[in-house]
């Protein structure tokens, strides 16, 4: 279709994660976020995950920049990879470009990015789009969704949001700038799934304010909360709340002194001075005056809340009458690290206040009403449900259809799947390239199935090393065979399995001598064969087999 | 103490699985349950887990009896690995018997076991114990708890339970005699803590039947059912409501069609005639005329459900207007599978109806309310806490305080912990060897932390083995150095890095050589140092490094 909008997803559809989407019309183009996602337990030794853009890269001089939706990292985390491919302006608020600024720092690889900051209510254009920058809640701050105009007409990108009608900061969604589009009409609608499984509202972030309350009014002796160090406004919960009952609060963990160093700075947190003090002053304060704030609330095996709970922190012990609060949901996956944490720091003494105790976390995605709410003050003649999984989508399709959007003009599409718009039609118009690059230490894409189909064997039953040299003349065996095996059998304990084995290798290279089986690739494939079968009958085991052969 | 009860608990009690305790009185003994437990993410490679039975082994002459509270894995699955050290006769009721002979005759290596079988109501007399067995109500048929008479007084274990008022079978606990004995009075109650974390009651498997003819009214064609293939109650439920609304069964995945079969053989499952048919049938009939009962509730990768939503099946493949009802929760550290099936059903085309959708399931454990009510009908001198995680069991010791138990006469312990108990004090006594028995194919206990940390470094980041042939007496390298790598880099595309890396090789080589430096050991050492720093600047990866000297 020619004068058609594109919109193009690349990550976030069919997956929780890495969510990034293009629109294009004729030859100028806008991406929306630039994400990551962490590795799934299948993909092992793998850093991240970040989205494949060739499509992008190839299409590079018509992108007129990249808008930033806010500062988690499945929004913005990718950009220090994808910035050394196409270097195009970047736009977002305040707090997002602060929390980009600390990535590309770290990462090193990338210089001279041109940011903009923008607020809600901003309007900018860049080339055929004009985009709105609109305020809505979410478990970060100074998170805004888009409405684009375009000439085909509007769309609107909620980007990740919720309905707070008693956020933290007194600034609830700005319900207005939707009503006002919806009665202008929208063509497009893209919105959040990731909470489209649950029903009615999610809770507002003041619930936890009354939680906390309680517990800092109950707790006899020291408080250590757990969150995520984006969390914001959990942050300003837990300061303020501290200086209303008198306690200092300390911070542990890398990433959380980060956060709330940027977010000081620029101006997000409210600390009332003299709250603040260092991790190693904790012990000069008796202990119903301080708040320890940290890291590790999904039980991750490094931060600081997890080595608390194993004794392993340097600084931080945990003491009976101690009063731990895990501010946070576990991200599916991270269930058991996380009750791990919990059964110590429980074995620890201390009094653990936690998920299953409702009040101490809310979830920062709309459920199934606000996904309602939003459909309806939005009123669009098309739907796409994004950033979520299958099911997500699938559920969240089911909600529009429920408050009328006809089923033709709900697009239920993953990533790489090219949607057309004319200001009356919508259709499904081919695919592009998309899909995930593995990032491992500083290699990035090249560990693909093969790397990682070997490092699933090595991990279930080990390998096994079998070294022979040859003289390639005659085919003679000069010394060997060796056996050396890893994450195979306990050595000490097995030393007539490979006596044994070795038996059979010899034989086997024997054999291949008499035959005159001279090829090395044939031999080898003849002592993999025999050891393989060998360890199979005595162990029920299949450790990776590697037979080596040296010439002389 | 003499003349004084230990109850000495060998698994489940700090996790949930691999149930086992000991009873003893002077020179009796006797064992309850003998399960197992699926192994952790970081348990690479590794099967199964059992207890560690030293204990029992070392006293094995006293032990009058294993008895069985019911036919879970967690119960009764380390029996073929424990039978084998200490063959002693086993108590349980008909089912429980049945499974664990399916179980017997898998493994063949425990013959000759003496099995009793028992009813609930009977009571038998093993040493010093008089033990009645009381019907209570869990997810699977023919499950006991059991009241013990000891001279010390009376305990009471619950085994696993649920308080079902309308249970499928129509047999409702035996409320009545956990009253009786709470009248004449028990020492000790040993409750189930796996849901003590829930608030209020755990819904009744009615519920499932309610929501299964529901599902059953609205579908228009096939309807394909994942389940626990041990939940009898719930095969029983569909099988029952199939024939109510005229349509055939067709049993899928391996278990499911051994469990159906010994159900079936032993009375626990009721099939109108003509109901069951083979999976090869299915075509034969109309697509709302059929069910398809199957494994793979759980997202298991080579379970049948998961083969159909991969459409890898061989028998059935998913067809848009399918419905598939998952009839079981994600056990923590499935969610993902679990959810990755889903996603992939939808994606065929299928309604799926699953967890979050309620009535779908219910838990075979008693939640707080029911927990209290057990409390409180046997009000026990002392409450130990079982089966549960930490976390369980510290939640079911408050609720234990809160129905009136005194504080000093709960016990919250974990695994080797010895407890024991005269007719009116109770204390901690000592350790008794427990832990862990890694099963791997056929080795029990031989994979051990080196073999794991082995194949967790494998797993991260691969192997890089360097071999070198070396002339001994002089130290003069006759081939090589070789790289060989797996798992660690895409080979092909590291051409340079590997030569680079033989280079750096080669030069260390030559140092050992001028520094006389002959001790294979020192070569080695040296070539791991340069090779791993050489490979962490580069790629910052840490693959085992493995070199191997061949000496002619």
């Amino acid at each position: 279709m020619k004068g058609c909008l594109k919109i193009i997803p690349l990550g976030g559809l069919g997956e929780i994660g890495k969510n990034i989407m293009a629109l294009r019309y004729k030859d100028d183009m806008i991406v929306i976020d630039s994400g990551l996602m962490f590795p799934d337990d299948e993909m092992l030794g793998i850093d991240l995950v970040i989205p494949d853009v060739t499509y992008l890269v190839e299409n590079r001089k018509h992108i007129r920049g990249i808008v930033l939706t806010h500062g988690h990292e499945d929004h913005i985390g990718a950009l220090p990879y994808i910035l050394r491919e196409i270097n195009v302006p970047i736009y977002g608020t305040k707090l997002t470009l602060g929390l980009l600024d600390a990535k590309l720092k770290e990462s090193s690889y990338v210089n001279n990015v041109k940011k903009h900051c923008i607020c809600a209510g901003d309007t900018i254009k860049l080339g055929a789009f004009n985009i709105e920058f609109i305020h809505v809640s979410h478990s970060i701050a100074d998170v805004v969704a888009l409405g684009i105009r375009t000439p085909v007409g509007t769309i609107v990108h909620t980007g990740d949001f919720k309905f707070d009608q008693t956020p933290v900061n007194n600034k609830p969604p700005d319900y207005h700038k939707f009503a006002e589009l919806g009665k202008e009409g929208v063509l497009v609608l893209m919105s959040d799934s990731t909470n489209a499984e649950r029903p009615g509202y999610t809770l507002s972030e003041r619930v936890v304010a009354d939680t906390f309350d309680e517990t800092f009014r109950n707790a006899r002796e020291r408080i250590i909360i757990a969150s995520f160090a984006s969390n914001i406004h959990r942050i300003q919960l837990a300061i303020t709340t501290a200086a209303r009952y008198k306690r200092k609060v300390a911070v542990a963990g890398r990433s959380m002194v980060n956060v709330v160093n940027i977010a000081r700075e620029l101006g997000y947190l409210e600390v009332p001075a003299g709250t603040l003090i260092e991790l190693d002053d904790v012990t000069n304060y008796p202990k119903n005056r301080v708040v320890v704030l940290t890291t590790g609330s999904q039980g991750e095996p490094m931060s600081a809340l997890t080595r608390m709970a194993m004794c392993d922190h340097k600084r931080i012990e945990i003491i009976p009458g101690d009063t731990v609060v895990i501010s946070a949901s576990p991200i599916p996956g991270n269930e058991k690290m996380v009750h791990r944490t919990i059964d110590n720091l429980f074995r620890q003494g201390a009094e653990v206040i936690y998920e299953s105790v409702s009040g101490v976390h809310v979830s920062g995605h709309a459920s199934q009403e606000e996904l309602k709410l939003m459909l309806n003050l939005v009123k669009p003649k098309f739907f796409i449900p994004v950033h979520g999984e299958y099911r997500h989508l699938i559920k969240h399709a089911q909600l529009a259809q429920d408050v009328g959007v006809s089923p033709e003009n709900i697009f239920v599409v993953e990533n790489g799947q090219v949607l057309e718009f004319t200001r009356d039609r919508g259709s499904v118009a081919g695919r592009v390239t998309s899909g995930r690059v593995l990032v491992d230490g500083l290699g990035v894409g090249d560990v693909g199935n093969i790397v990682l189909r070997d490092r699933r064997q090595l991990s279930q039953d080990g390998l096994v090393i079998i070294v022979v040299t040859m003289n390639q003349e005659n085919g003679e065996v000069v010394a060997g065979p060796d056996i050396i095996s890893r994450g195979f059998v306990y050595v000490r304990e097995s030393e007539e399995l490979i006596e044994e084995a070795k038996e059979k290798v010899r034989s086997i290279l024997k054999t291949c001598e008499v035959q005159q089986i001279t090829e090395w690739a044939a031999i080898k494939s003849c002592v993999r064969e025999t050891a393989g079968k060998f360890f199979y009958e005595r162990t029920r085991r299949r450790p990776m087999i590697l037979p080596i052969i040296m010439d002389v």
